[in-house]
């Protein structure tokens, strides 16, 4: 059973895929259609778009191409990394956190454009489109979505050509174009499909776009320095930089230093396992400093806390409930930690590695030297740990003296 | 006030300060003392131990000197990899997991030659006398523990000195020896102390004893399979290792790649920060692995539920808790999901990366093209997922529905 | 799309809605139809029910009337109250307990007779259509399942009426029979609909079916003693009885005393809130009693982590995730705990409340008097609570002393 | 080894213990002695304690006494019932939540007074030198703490009167004072010692001071309504009420209908288990209409969550973490979350029940009976749950397709 639709805002990456889902929604839902394109600096040139975009028959104030990086490593990224987020112990959620700031901007056109609908090219059997949906539900409840990979009968890709030579909508391929399943924006690239669907086999090097092979990098490491503040990356080598700016810093020194491949099998939140390689180059360098500026600027009360909730706090983010209640509460958990993130980590980027050399913090320091030292101190009385020791066994000690084993 | 020791085991490793402590033992507390002496795999020549206690005076029966590499990695290592652990979000807990085991040895000679006390050389600064200690009154909750550490006045090197020249013990140092503090086991060494007392210097090249540095790894990198079997690595390359050799093995190639080198600021159960470096070349080898193979034969609420619980698993370990009930209750959780952790990890090691190539499991695999594949597939309803989503959204959409922002 | 169905087993309690179901199944699916009833203590003569079934065209081989209320106690109902399960403060997971060994039952009827669905009465607006049917899945992956309330469109009484006369079925109300929609096993009774929909509006006296009001209880109160093994009752006062009787007996003794009640708001696990009144008057008294066995059976760590991992336990049996493998880690984990949990509590029963009289365990009591005494004692050593407290305040004075706030 | 004092702020209770204290202070630290006496709602005459102080020597000016009734359910109790907390499934926290209030106003008036110590009267087997000393040394680090019972020899009563009689201290004892060990606030009062310390015995009626027994209270219920205010009471039967008087006014009635007593084995953070009777009759009410209002206003999601985190949190109040990082940040959590939460509550108070009749909230429900309703509606899909359960399903039929068991 058909919406009765009005107004749609589509999701449009200019592609094949979305162009031919641009047509289908007029022709299907006999709807105004109003596009959404982002740069969220997935290293596309996107002035063509507008020109695609018009002559698929889109009016021009229908047209919507934003830049949305600054917006999506301030307010996505950073408050992720605050957590030191990761999925199933290796994902760092590059296409996940970028979802709902996509889903946010498709609402906010809606409700400029007075638009009832949007539209999305996700397959039904991913979880982009949850993470979509989700998040336009969230913000505009009432919201129609038309999600035409779960409708039309376009379900191979002879039909899908078809469609287009039938609508005039362009088939030729990029030269270059990757054959695999490609997810890009400024924090990663993920890569699926094809020789991915054995989990046994492993890609070939020219499947990776972004980052050198740790046995091309260079073989001088190059070391760097990241300031911190409220746990977050603010200056670079003493030079501050806006949040997109950081990141594609970061990003351009891991690429040239083999640094952020992953291959891995993960658990999708629609109930099957997927194949994945992703590249996140800047992130991992980020998360890495991150934990180290945290372990001398963070309680251990506070360290373990955001350790134990971590978890639960990724999987949230990768199931798609950015804006739930309960993801809010968990960030105004970590954040509230991260008053005291100050302070500066020096690492060393060599071929895959990233090594942390040192971390300072001139006002949030914890690490006291007169407390750990090997040597002599004044401060710490050895005796105390006689009593602390007791006392934490203590209920052993009456276990065994009332003789259970 | 002094407690009233008859025979006390000491946990002798045969260096200088033990060495003292064990004579000290003899003059202070005016008792028997027994000496127990482990090979867990420090990689230290232990033939010159007997010698050096006859000579401090230890008759020959109160001599132990055990291999207990076997038991520390099949009962101890193995199953704390079962749960992925990791302290703090870097550290393989090297040094914590070998404690309890030395604790029970200790326990068990105290209860077969009449020992009513037993004694350790760690600090009273500390987590290893916590953990020592914990253990021993787990399994012997009326064991008397002497701690020289936090007892003696030989609080400075000179005063150390002076009472072993006295005592004729001898202090000539080993040549090479680290001037680091060093612990060492099957599965790790650590460095702590001198330099590393600033977090914010790094350590010389020739602090590491262990691992080739990343930059002196051989520039060809080397391809190895681990077949693991109810989440323990059984066989490498094909040929079936006992739970030591298998571990031993690991680390030869570690170590050989330059792969499991950590530096990092750890918060210690007694309450400060301290700097430790490590190497844990098989482990981080094995760490890696066993989340591949895990990866593809565990289901997610299994994995997610290990995630979630393994900050509190590995801070248990790392405080000593090892014969706590709470650790024996997740250890059972953690079995109970393994029975289906069986099959090959091919990984490839090159310059401090551990690199997975590929993932198979002939019993217990779960991934399944047929439902993940970018193709079109016969076993999926790509419409469920608009039931789905529609269900997992209806609470935004009913708060929306009443106004709710 | 209608499945293709050979022969399917329906949950069928005898009632108007599933013989509708039961005649709508083999018109619609043009397939032979096996019952399946359960006593699983709901308190209804189930001789009639054979008769019913016949009457409507079951051959009488097809007709399975089972007693399963041993089974239900002995291997849900206990095993769950030895996690002290509470979904969300309150429920005590009377209704959710019982779906999946109705799901296992119908799995196992349809393995016996070749059926390749299953079928049940329960809305597609409701959590018991998720318990059933997760149930199923898990123990028989390839099955069919038929939910008539999410496909026909006997959506109103009217219809369902019309389609009952003209096919027969008999809709004389059982006379007394309540006017809410409740579901009712041995272990509680539930209420929904009606005045309840709003959920500022409090039932009528007349709702309760099982327990007194505690207004209507006797004034003279009931002293009772429960013993525990392995953390399950197996003796009240003094006699061994079997897990069902023992609920039973237990309910008898909560009904009289107004023992159980409960109002309260809930969150389906479909999405939306939903009000219920429940009755759980032999629960609420072992709830209460188990706790307070375990109160001086288990230690610390075991008790704490209980309670931690108790909300995720409930959430789990709620959704209908009894047979997941992370329910089963949980079970793991909590059984484990339970071995110590033996001994003896008396409680006092009037007007609602359930009072602990005292409680003591022969072999297991982790309760010392010499050590929390407030007399003098010759076990405890004050001072050690010096040094305990002392570390425990490290990291803030560390902190302070650093000048942090 | 006696610290190095110059004046010292002790809480002072105006009874024979602290009396003590405040002369052996005077006498072994040779330091001046400020005392501090808390109307916490305790329900003592606190007139005579000047005096007393005076005659025991104290200077006027070093003579404290303030009313921190207000701030103490504002800031301390409010935020805990936010959370719902409660320790092992019973304990509602009375004392442990009084105890940093009382450290925060002794450093207070260190500060203001120029004191270098603090002193208590608490025993050094007991939680309260955790939770004062925790407290105080996270507000002024350098702090030296004073705890006589873990110092001094005056560790019989016989000793303690000789040393009274020798000093002057009045021994005599309040007509009709309680034989047990008590603490009592504006929250509750706690009975420990004597009969108590077998857990098997059960106290006389006559132990009990505050609540009716539910066999004495009124034959008549009482019913009453509570409002909330982004989660905490602001008015009780439509009378706005400030913090203080709300927590007594509830009390009153708990009081009156027998509400709130409890009998209970608790594990102290000091290691051993001790048996403690309580009476907290307002907070009884207030945490069973808190869920209640919580129930139409929380989202499942955020519901949840605070369920999971709750037992870390009382754990930290119970033992005296209440200025912990990690206290702070949970709390930051929770309060996020409370915004919603406002409304009112109709409850029925009858012999030690506490009865919800009813609950509802014009600007936060979340309660929509269009969805929930056994009737017809027009805005749920009943299939989607076909797609919803397929979808949480899939992991077990892809499991079971794969031969799993």
């Amino acid at each position: 059973m058909k919406k009765d639709v009005k107004k749609v805002v589509l999701a449009y990456s200019g592609g094949l895929d979305t162009s031919i889902i641009l047509k289908w929604l007029g022709d299907n839902y006999n709807c105004e259609v109003v596009t959404f394109t982002a740069d969220i600096g997935q290293n596309e040139d996107l002035n063509p778009i507008k020109e695609k975009a018009l002559n698929l028959g889109i009016k021009e104030e229908n047209i919507f191409i934003l830049d949305i990086k600054e917006e999506f490593v301030k307010d996505y990224v950073f408050p992720m990394f605050r957590a030191n987020a990761i999925y199933e112990g290796e994902y760092l959620l590059g296409t996940s956190i970028a979802r709902p700031l996509i889903a946010k901007k498709l609402v906010e056109i809606a409700k400029k454009t007075g638009a009832d609908a949007i539209s999305h090219g996700a397959t039904g059997k991913g979880n982009d489109q949850v993470r979509f949906e989700l998040g336009a539900y969230a913000l505009m409840p009432d919201v129609k979505i038309i999600a035409p990979w779960r409708e039309w009968d376009l379900n191979s890709r002879e039909k899908l050509l078809a469609y287009a030579n039938k609508h005039g909508i362009s088939i030729e391929k990029k030269p270059g174009k990757s054959p695999y399943s490609m997810d890009s924006n400024l924090l990663h690239i993920s890569y699926e499909g094809l020789i991915l669907e054995d989990p046994n086999a492993s890609p070939q090097e020219d499947m990776w776009r972004w980052t050198s092979s740790p046995k091309d990098a260079p073989n001088e490491s190059e070391i760097i320095e990241i300031e911190f503040k409220n746990g977050d990356p603010v200056a670079l080598n003493g030079v501050n930089l806006s949040p997109a700016n950081m990141l594609n810093a970061l990003n351009n020194l891991g690429a040239k230093h083999g640094i952020g491949r992953l291959d891995l099998v993960e658990n999708r939140y629609v109930g099957m396992k997927s194949r994945g390689c992703y590249e996140t180059p800047g992130g991992t360098i980020m998360l890495k400093a991150h934990r180290a500026i945290e372990s001398i600027t963070l309680d251990k009360g506070a360290a373990h806390l955001k350790d134990e909730i971590m978890p639960k706090y990724a999987e949230l983010i990768y199931n798609g409930f950015w804006f739930s209640p309960e993801r809010l509460m968990l960030q105004a958990l970590i954040d509230e930690s991260q008053r005291h993130v100050n302070g500066v980590v020096r690492l060393e980027l060599y071929k895959g590695n990233v090594i942390i050399l040192g971390r300072s913090s001139k006002s949030d320091s914890l690490f006291d030297a007169e407390f750990s030292t090997f040597e002599e101190d004044e401060v710490f009385n050895q005796k105390d740990a006689e009593g602390f020791i007791k006392l934490n066994a203590l209920r052993f000690i009456i276990s065994g003296k009332n003789g259970r084993k």
